[in-house]
């Protein structure tokens, strides 16, 4: 059996993929996976996942060059979710141009943003694609 | 409007809920939160999921007595994934008796694990729930 095999594909064939930044430990984003997006990940180490947004392959960072090493990638105990260590080229992951996704956080019923912008997002992605951006 | 408004709940009314420990900031674990769950995470400070499989909810530790304080909750850019930093009492997070559910790593195809069992599962979970356990 192909290892791609043992991963537990949900009803849409996807599984959530997180990334964690190896140097730091912060957890950086989590985004969706499918057969392809897992394959190709292993295969060329540079984190791909698959936008459900766009309906197609996303390749990290092929818009905004914040591409992801991937050190290590690991499975859960029932398979359906994948951990992926990485370095985030950059030191940016997330769209807004912060250093990752996870920069609200809950303080008395309300989520507010504790993490600042390191690069206008406007700086990070051409205008053609603006808005759009390295979005899942 | 509600801080759980702002949560993008999917078509199930779930969000993928990821568990890091606050001291190891090791990933521990993935689940999932409805906004009962959400909710009662947030008042309590220990950290509640839904359960797919038994489609109710799962106070993690309910059976194990491996709760998780919760220190933190963050969300994330588009609102549709949840981050916990926590406190795992016991050290194992994992219904397999390990530390963490991914205790599994990709080498040259196949899923090896890489990480051993600190306590035999049937030490921690009473008889008559046996390969039930701590389940999602």
């Amino acid at each position: 059996m192909s290892w791609l095999d043992e991963v537990r594909w949900d009803e849409q064939g996807l599984v959530p993929a997180i990334a964690q930044d190896d140097r730091t430990g912060r957890v950086l984003m989590v985004a969706w996976m499918n057969r392809a997006a897992l394959q190709e990940t292993a295969r060329t180490g540079r984190a791909v996942y698959w936008s459900r947004s766009r309906g197609r392959l996303w390749r990290k960072g092929e818009e905004s060059g914040h591409v992801q090493r991937v050190k290590a990638i690991r499975l859960d105990c029932d398979g359906d979710a994948v951990l992926l260590t990485v370095e985030q080229v950059g030191g940016i992951a997330c769209h807004t141009g912060r250093e990752r996704c996870f920069f609200r956080e809950w303080r008395e019923e309300r989520w507010v943003v504790t993490e600042p912008v390191i690069k206008d997002p406007e700086r990070i992605y051409p205008a053609s694609v603006k808005g759009k951006g390295d979005e899942p």
